[in-house]
């Protein structure tokens, strides 16, 4: 039987802050514990049913603990529970390690949606990108619902936080910067760099006019027909995975 | 003052059977509220704060209540309440109206989400797609959260429900039938037709088998390695957008 206080630990592990000074965070559902278990990361504890395939953890330093269906109904954030659940602690990235002209570094600039952000992480893996900067605003990739939306994409690329300006200030000179931005250039009669940072910006204000002085290359994706009505811009994952199809097709 | 029985009428909006039943759907917030106003849709009720600009409404045939903060947060479905709340009618579109042969028609089959369905719709809209048959088993456009992802778009879009398989008998036997799938051709490879039906399928199952035997051109957006670890699938709404991008750049 899972313990009151243990219950109340993992509630409470769906709140940023305790995440952070815990340094751990939930994962949820088979494919992505799965996952987890036979990558590097490091899982402290595995709380799962009994019809749950435990073989993969045979052998590893893990604390595991059967429950109840109405138990994991209880510490879960799904609508619909899957059998696992685990407490696995934050990798730590310096992002002055990464050398940023091989390939695309996607640059999030405050996106604030949990769907958004899981989905713009997958879609950069689908692409080959791995390395991917958040502002300090952006929302957390341990939040469960960003988790989910990855599809377990987050435990094969890097997510580093880093203040916006400080991270620009300090890449090489000559690397292209490409933000989308309504005055841009139409990406369809361009060729794009495929090194380089990508700037996405946030959902309702879009790329800040702070960070617009780092942008060399200005994006945009062509409408079909000029009307005031129209939306004016497109949802911030599908625009990245338009702009990254472009780019890496 | 909001009588109960308005506030009891106004929720009982939010589910799909009295929408169905009454004919009638919830808009919020002050864009989506104007734009309808300003729209041919038959807008009855208008809930709205003091603050709210109502003189769009002037000599309109609608019944107008100014309501408090508080009345306006009973009866919202949104985190933030925006000054404003319409009833209206949802219009009656007949599928076989369409000249399907002119331009690009999305079916999307069981597309469960309601923020993956408004996306598609908003995204839709921006590469000039009008015409979107949902099948029967698809989130319902008048949801309230695929409303607000449309931001607008579900306004000057016509979405049809149908059920799928007799709509495809019956289209035109010359008009090509797209389907992303795993076994397609490089979409970045080929030369994508501009008129046509664009299936995309449920977001864990894809196409169905009964579907799949309408597709005359497969396509694939290609991933960047061939990993079994890699994610199996885009997001919906990310790969129509990709695949939109590249039919209608």
């Amino acid at each position: 039987m899972l313990s009151s206080v243990k219950i109340k630990w993992l509630k409470s592990l769906s709140q940023k802050k305790v995440r952070k000074h815990e340094g751990l965070f939930v994962a949820e559902g088979e494919k992505i514990v799965n996952e987890l278990l036979e990558s590097p990361w490091e899982v402290l504890d595995v709380f799962a049913l009994d019809s749950w395939d435990h073989v993969v953890i045979k052998g590893k330093n893990i604390r595991y603990q059967t429950i109840s269906e109405k138990e994991l109904e209880r510490i879960s954030s799904l609508t619909t529970p899957n059998k696992v659940l685990a407490v696995v602690r934050m990798p730590q990235y310096n992002i002055l390690d990464v050398n940023l002209s091989n390939n695309i570094t996607l640059l999030l600039e405050d996106i604030q949606d949990p769907g958004n952000l899981g989905t713009i992480i997958r879609t950069a893996e689908w692409f080959g990108i791995t390395n991917i900067v958040c502002s300090m605003q952006s929302a957390d990739i341990y939040n469960s619902k960003v988790i989910q939306a990855t599809m377990g994409s987050f435990i094969r690329t890097r997510i580093y936080y880093a203040p916006i300006e400080e991270f620009l200030v300090n890449i090489p000179q000559s690397l292209p910067v490409m933000g989308a931005l309504l005055d841009g250039d139409n990406i369809f009669e361009k060729d794009l760099p495929k090194q380089g940072i990508l700037i996405i910006g946030n959902e309702s204000r879009g790329i800040s006019e702070a960070t617009h002085r780092f942008i060399t290359q200005k994006l945009y994706i062509p409408r079909a027909h000029e009307n005031s009505n129209l939306p004016e811009s497109l949802n911030a994952s599908v625009a990245t995975a338009i702009i990254l199809a472009q780019i890496c097709r």
